[in-house]
This record gives C-alpha cells, sequence and structure tokens, in this order.
C-alpha cells in the first residue's frame, strides 16, 4: 500500500473545521499538494466522469429538489457523522426533515479516509472498463499500489456481471445516466463495497445487499419454474 | 360475461366532454346508477384501498410534484389519448413539458373501457387476497361475472408470485406503500395486463415487460454461478 503525503490542504469550505482536506499524492512527492491528483488525466478525457467519481465518493445523495423538508440536496459524507446538536452550528437541523429523509442522509454517513478510498477504487475500475482511455504511467502506478494489477476490459457491473463499456457514462436515458455507483452492502461506504452498476440493476437491488438481491431472484426463478 | 347498464353518469368533471362516465352496475339493475358500485363496500372496510384501485385504473402516475414543467400530477388516462391540439383546449400544453414527461404520460393512455376493466379485476385481486374482507355475494357474482371464480388466498405478486396479505396495503416504508398496481407489460393497461405486485418488485421489474424481467434476473443468476 502506498503511503501518502497526507499535509493538510487549506480550502474555503465552511465544513473545514469538521474535517481538513488532506494531500493524497504519495509521500515525498515534489509537485503541489493534492487532494484528486489522480483524477487530473481523466478530468481532461471526459470531465463529467471524474467529477462523477468526486461527487458519488464524497457526497451523499440529497433529495431530488432542495426545501426545507427534503434537506440539503447533497453534503460531504463525513459531514453525516456529526451529531444533530454538532450539525446545528453548520445551520442542518435534522429535526425538522422527515424521518425517512434523515435515515437516508445518515446511511450515508462516511469517514474521509474512506470517501478519499473509494474515489481511488472507482478511478482504477474506470480506467479497466471497455473503452475507456489508457491512464498516464503515474496515475496506473499510484491506483495500483492500491488495489493491484488493472487489466483493461475487465470492471463488471457489481450486480448483473456484465462488461462495463465507458461509453455508457455518456448515455442517459430520460435524463438519468446509464452507469451509477453501487454498494455491495448499500449501507458501507468503503473501497471494498463499492462499484459501478447499471442504473437499472442498481434500481432492482434496492436496499438489499447484493448477495439478498441474488437469493431474492433465485427465488423468483425457482417459483416461476424458469430454473 | 356481465353485460352492464352503460348509461351516462353526467359529472361535474372539465374531462366530461372528453368521456362521459357510465354506469357499471348489470343492465337491468332497480338502484341509482353508478360507476364504482362494487367498491362499495371495500370503501367502508378499507377506504384507502377502494380508493388506490380507482385512482390507479382511471389516472396516470404524474410526477412527484406539480410544476409547469414536470406536467400534472395526475390525469385521467383516457383524457391521455387526445392530440396534442386537443389538449390544448384543456389547458394541457404538451409542448412546453420534457420529453421524458410526455412519453412517460402518454404510455399511461388508455381507453375508458379499459379502465372499468381494470378497477373491476383489481376488485377481483383484492378479495382473493389473504385475510381480506369477505365481499357482500352481490359484489361477488358481479365480479365473477367477469374475471370467473374467487378463491381467496388466490392473489400472488405478478413478479414474484409470493402470496400477496391485505394488510399490505396498511404498511408503508419510507412513506410508499408496499403494494403497488403492476403490469404484465408495462405499456399496456387493461385487464388482462394488470395485477398487484411487491413495491420493491414493481420497482425492480422497471420498464421490462415480466418475460423480459426473467429472462434478465435469470441471466444474473446463471453468470454469478447461483443455478
Amino acid at each position: 500500500m502506498i503511503e501518502i503525503c497526507n499535509e493538510v490542504i487549506s480550502s474555503r469550505s465552511a465544513y473545514e473545521s469538521v474535517q481538513p482536506r488532506r494531500c493524497q499524492m504519495p509521500k515525498g512527492h515534489s509537485r503541489k499538494h493534492s487532494e484528486f491528483h489522480y483524477l487530473d488525466h481523466l478530468r481532461i478525457e471526459q470531465k463529467s466522469v471524474a467529477e462523477k467519481i468526486k461527487r458519488d465518493s464524497t457526497m451523499t445523495t440529497g433529495a431530488a429538489w432542495k426545501s426545507e423538508e427534503a434537506g440539503p440536496n447533497r453534503i460531504l459524507r463525513w459531514v453525516m457523522l456529526l451529531s444533530d446538536t454538532e450539525l446545528t452550528r453548520y445551520n442542518i437541523r435534522m429535526e425538522n426533515l422527515k424521518p425517512q429523509v434523515v435515515a437516508k442522509l445518515r446511511e450515508k454517513a462516511a469517514t474521509y479516509d474512506n470517501c478519499m478510498s473509494v474515489a481511488r477504487k472507482l478511478t482504477w475500475l474506470v480506467y479497466q472498463m471497455e473503452d475507456a482511455p489508457r491512464p498516464p504511467q503515474e496515475v496506473q502506478e499510484y491506483l495500483e499500489g492500491f488495489f493491484g494489477e488493472m487489466k483493461w476490459g475487465n470492471t463488471t457491473c457489481i450486480i448483473c456481471k456484465e462488461k462495463l463499456n465507458f461509453a455508457l457514462f455518456s448515455k442517459a436515458q430520460r435524463g438519468k445516466a446509464e452507469i451509477e455507483t453501487g454498494h455491495i452492502s448499500p449501507r458501507e461506504h468503503n473501497a471494498e463495497n463499492v462499484g459501478f452498476a447499471h442504473r437499472e440493476c442498481n434500481i432492482a437491488q434496492g436496499n438489499k445487499t447484493i448477495q439478498e438481491f441474488y437469493n431474492w431472484i433465485r427465488g423468483i426463478i425457482q417459483r416461476v419454474g424458469l430454473f
């Protein structure tokens, strides 16, 4: 495992006091400190994918629209580790939100380090998709230092196990992207538990773990006699 | 098949000129004309279920909230059979809506007679659920006249084929009912094609036909080696 620099990077975020951002470059690097340096190449190749990785790894999904009742649209996952009382200091009043919104936000909570690790894992997976751009050697070595050798065309949907093609990121149906970030267990946000999934697979999985989902659909197939 | 009265019932609906409501009681009945007389008993037993049947059989699902862009929240399915030009007479301007909203509304279109038939079918299915109230004899005979003998405990989820219990209508997770109206093919709203489904099954089916859904999940089970 690569040792990272970990120097504090000052940001203008209102949540800096919750958790300072830290440099994720390899220890002893000679360039400017950076939290997502390994996304620089992907940002040039296809900006929306780099932004998606950053967003999905660090932010909760929120309500579809902003309102008092629905809660913040998106918020940093590690902010959701704070207590209701601590959150009032950031003008977030959980007691004003519907219980189901609170539950949804709270189950997305994750530590800063887990979020950083998820972002690296997703980048490692993107570069292994069919038709993905090739990463610069430095990026490849950095990511392989965490998750092992990269093999092009190796990334599959974590749910249906079909190969994922990089071009799917540009496709959308009814305004919804065709690839989403998925979780083996929907309630754990860490590198071992995340991957990419077809939107339709992710929706079908719902709030089941992938194993629960497989058992469930196997039961259906058995009941309808399609075995 | 029972012959129905079919007398026009005048209503105060703005859409009466599109399609007059008609009495659905058996021909030659002696009581007041009624469109949903067979729901009267269920309305007393559990009002929300009777209302759900009426709503799901006759109305489109709309956007989650009302807005110019999102289109009407719910609208009569047969109104959606009108052309864009005809709809402007009812102050519905399809050209102002997003294409995906238009598609969603248009695919819910159904004739008045099909909607009436769907409502009867759903009622016939509700009374055959486990723990459902017993229908009055008159209602039972009416519904059996269309769909054949009722057997208590016979109604299953059209997708996963597990038995459905009437009590599920009162259960909700995150504010969403546990039982929904489902379609064997999502684009056909008629008695042969509708039934009840668990919410999670309905979501998993998405816009696939049930056969497409089975083929899809069988493929997953095969790929992950759970056969």
